[in-house]
């Protein structure tokens, strides 16, 4: 490699690492759109070149394949999702309410998603396939950070007793994830209209953890 | 039909229905010893009627497969289970103390199942394989039955506060299901010795169920 100093070599890997980014989100926001209309298994990467007029070489160049933009467009979620719940932890709010507030928002995340997939029947596999792994992998972390953030508030303001954070946490996120696949071990294909019935859990979960943190 | 009283004939039925039982339960056994040495996998039908002097028609007679085979040694022991449980819950003790014992019960029978099985790996595919269905909802009923008389003793001996007993067995059942399958759902193939960390979690759990219902 050369150490010469090659001021116009620079902006010129700046540039492409730009139109690299911008073509990235170009890809992503047609996936979108193309799956929140047809569902993810309706759309083909044809289509998806075709709309932003690119080669199928080309998209195939920064997706080797469907899945990788599934993954792509949900990791893009999760982003966005983090972010609203620390804007919502950033406002001076008690944190029992915080709680029940990322509770909500988690939900309407998940039915987004799965709006997004146009998944009919909450299937097992969607829930454990390998594919998805870095992503259950990812928003676990981020879910355990979030909820340690609230319970730490909490914990400070002698609003809740004190407690091991890392742990209620882990146990708040694990319940979370739990209730909702309890419903699929019970019934391995759950229609999404009975997510009311998790949904209603979930709430008496969070009820029954606010009591149980109360000092 | 004849309607003809015939009391030889009834006498030769019901000699037919308990041989019929103890060849049953002799198949079961043979098949339990088998699961229990070799692992499921590892098990023949030949072997099992070998065992036991059959012929492998006449095994296939009773068993048309393995899994039924697999599935009555389960159901025998969630009899167990269940009977176990009921006697525990019909001694004089504390309400708080039969939940949390039922707990534990609970995941002696779980790691018996598992070394029962020989599975190494505890699978996303063993706890969804529709082959179990009818034993998962038996199962789920049976929790909720059980768990739902200790929280009524509970609640009448004004130990826990006033609460929904159907809502909170629900709960609390679903709490156990959910947080052995979020260990799966974060991890798909959980090697059994990382089960103890959803042991510490589920004695969490409960000792927070438990806080919620003080009254």
């Amino acid at each position: 490699m050369s150490h010469r100093f090659d001021l116009r070599g620079r902006f010129a890997i700046i540039r492409m690492a730009m139109s690299e980014d911008s073509r990235l989100s170009t890809i992503i926001e047609a996936a979108r759109k193309r799956f929140a209309h047809f569902g993810v298994a309706k759309t083909t990467m044809n289509e998806i070149a075709h709309d932003i007029g690119m080669s199928k070489a080309a998209l195939y160049y920064y997706f080797p394949d469907k899945d990788q933009l599934v993954v792509a467009v949900v990791d893009q979620d999760l982003e966005k999702f983090s972010a609203v719940v620390d804007t919502m932890i950033n406002r001076p709010s008690r944190a029992a309410h915080k709680l029940k507030k990322y509770v909500s928002i988690r939900n309407a995340f998940f039915k987004e998603l799965l709006t997004l997939a146009k998944i009919e029947q909450l299937g097992v596999a969607d829930l454990f396939d390998p594919m998805f792994s870095h992503l259950r992998a990812n928003l676990f972390k981020k879910e355990k950070e979030l909820v340690a953030k609230i319970l730490a508030t909490g914990i400070r303001e002698k609003e809740f007793t004190r407690a091991s954070v890392e742990e209620h946490a882990e146990l708040f996120v694990c319940g979370l994830i739990g209730l909702r696949s309890a419903a699929l071990v019970i019934n391995p294909v759950t229609p999404i209209h009975n997510i009311e019935v998790v949904d209603a859990q979930t709430r008496l979960f969070v009820d029954m953890f606010l009591k149980a943190l109360r000092p």
